[in-house]
């Protein structure tokens, strides 16, 4: 049992997951303390039938807390993160910022829990993207060696924000009554349409989104030869980030070596029944933490390849849950709360 | 100049554009019939501000038809192209029934019109995913050898006729309202959601759709030896396939020797600026004859892989234009309205 978890960026859409989930788990805390910017902050907020006061983020706000999970912008990380480690609170970010560095373990649970054991005061949790296809990864990795994975993305819009959900509806409501539709947080209307680009340009052709699912798997595998091509591109669905995932491995695997390594692996779910119309839908995994998989068949255009749909809660699995995992094991690892010498300057 | 000819399917979705495109491309025929099954006939179809009564398809139909356009289901056209073909007409048929038959072309006028020269009597033209990629492909096979391509599919309602538009509208319109969906055409509800099948399912877990993607690629490029693994996935967009693909040559091309070869191909428009949000969309490319490249990247995943985004409107090059453009070349070449002996048997 811990004296107090903080959540920062409480008001956002993975903000109130966390709430909620701590709240519905039981999470061994004696208090929850609800953080924002100044514009979210100073309304009460309701989650799960308790009523909460939101504070506003500052770096007294971390006093006294032990863990703070951290669902913000890359730029409030970097900023109010440093404040939590200089105080002794161990921070859980959901933040791209500090996902590369080299001191920063990137986690998840079910796939490199050791990595927590290293933290000096940050724990990084991946991109939402990256983390169902790892999940789906790692249990292959184990078996037979991924060599290389070609992921193409069907991102839902939640994993905008809650203004990108309500462009998306919005502009849904207009596309079919024929009437003006307007855009601000997608670069592009994403009513009825498709956006091959997610997050900014980088050079050599790839979005921050496609480098961050290939440098990010090999972090969490820790195998700095695999080979990742992603292609990312945001779909007019509510929730749920859906991927087409080959995968090639050094050892041949069967469908059957697959299924059976992925319906025997936590976390993971598989839907698999093509003649019964049975395979993953965004529609139907919302709200689920689990990562289910389907589709799987052997490539015939590679020696090795495996073939699959894979469909998660990018709101949950992708980020809330993760994180709430991650301050689920350093609970029951009260030593970890404390390290060595913290990782970045207050 | 030919005296008629015939638009089977004339009331369907790909059916009414064929018959608009023969009017605006001035089609060098004396007449236009429209067939159409009886459920479908009677009722005259205005087109383009032209009346055109639909006669009800039989074999008579054919009586000095002299090139028949057929968008219809598989089982209608295994009843009428044969009627057609008895009667001296070439038929250009976009159903899937003919497509891998030995003695029957598969054209895409821009990859392989050499082939239309040896029909007797049935030329086919391919599936419309089938076909944006191979436009595609083919600039780079010639230059440098594909040898292996992965193709994951977002394709749009219209793929699937009018009512599967209709479906996904009225979904889409309950959905936002949460209320009642109702499915009939899809396997899943369509609305917000990813279906990842498209066709029935065979053996060894592709779907039908997935292997016309491998086998008409290969029929179409004239070797046996390209690999291919395609995933194919509905979208909740209205209309306009697109597609993440990923193309590994034998000989290594640089981007830009990608950029110039697809520039400098007919029937492509490359649209390429990520800097500048530039990248096809389907909402874009609706209502036009090309098909759009954009995302070209190195796949640093491979020695040799181009990593590219491709959007088409499946219901114009992917279907009603390429088969208007086989019957414009018939008519350019009269004596190939002519042949040694019929297909198949009457």
């Amino acid at each position: 049992m811990i004296d107090t978890i903080a959540v920062v960026g409480a008001t956002g859409a993975v903000g109130r997951i966390i709430v909620e989930m701590l709240l519905a788990r039981k999470f061994p805390a004696r208090r929850i303390k609800l953080l924002a910017s100044e514009r979210s902050a100073g309304k009460p907020m309701e989650v799960g039938g308790v009523s909460f006061d939101v504070e506003v983020l500052r770096p007294e706000s971390f006093d006294g807390v032990a863990i703070a999970i951290g669902s913000t912008p890359d730029e409030v990380a970097a900023e109010f993160v440093p404040w939590a480690v200089a105080r002794g609170t161990v921070v859980v970010d959901e933040s791209g910022f500090f996902r590369m560095q080299p001191t920063v373990p990137l986690v998840i649970p079910e796939v490199n829990p050791g990595a927590i054991d290293t933290h000096t005061g940050i724990i990084a949790s991946p991109n939402c993207s990256t983390t169902q296809m790892v999940m789906v990864m790692k249990p292959l990795h184990d078996a037979a060696r991924v060599r290389r994975v070609i992921v193409s993305t069907y991102q839902a819009v939640s994993g905008g924000g809650l203004a990108a959900s309500r462009e998306m509806e919005q502009g849904t409501a207009a596309w079919l009554a024929g009437k003006g539709e307007t855009k601000s947080v997608f670069p592009h209307l994403i009513a009825a349409n498709l956006i091959p680009q997610i997050g900014s340009p980088r050079p050599g052709g790839s979005t921050s989104e496609e480098l961050k699912m290939v440098y990010e798997t090999r972090k969490i595998l820790g195998d700095e030869s695999i080979g990742v091509c992603a292609t990312c591109v945001r779909v007019p669905v509510a929730n749920c980030h859906s991927e087409s995932i080959l995968i090639e491995t050094e050892k041949k695997l069967s469908v059957a070596d697959v299924r059976r390594l992925l319906a025997a692996a936590p976390g993971i779910v598989v839907e698999d029944d093509l003649d019964a119309k049975l395979y993953p839908l965004p529609r139907t995994c919302s709200g689920s933490d689990d990562v289910f998989v389907g589709r799987i068949r052997e490539d015939a255009s590679s020696p090795t390849g495996i073939a699959l749909w894979c469909v998660s809660d990018n709101l949950r699995k992708g980020a809330a849950t993760n994180a709430v995992q991650i301050a689920e094991y350093l609970v029951a690892h009260p030593a970890k709360l404390s390290w060595e010498r913290p990782a970045v300057r207050a």
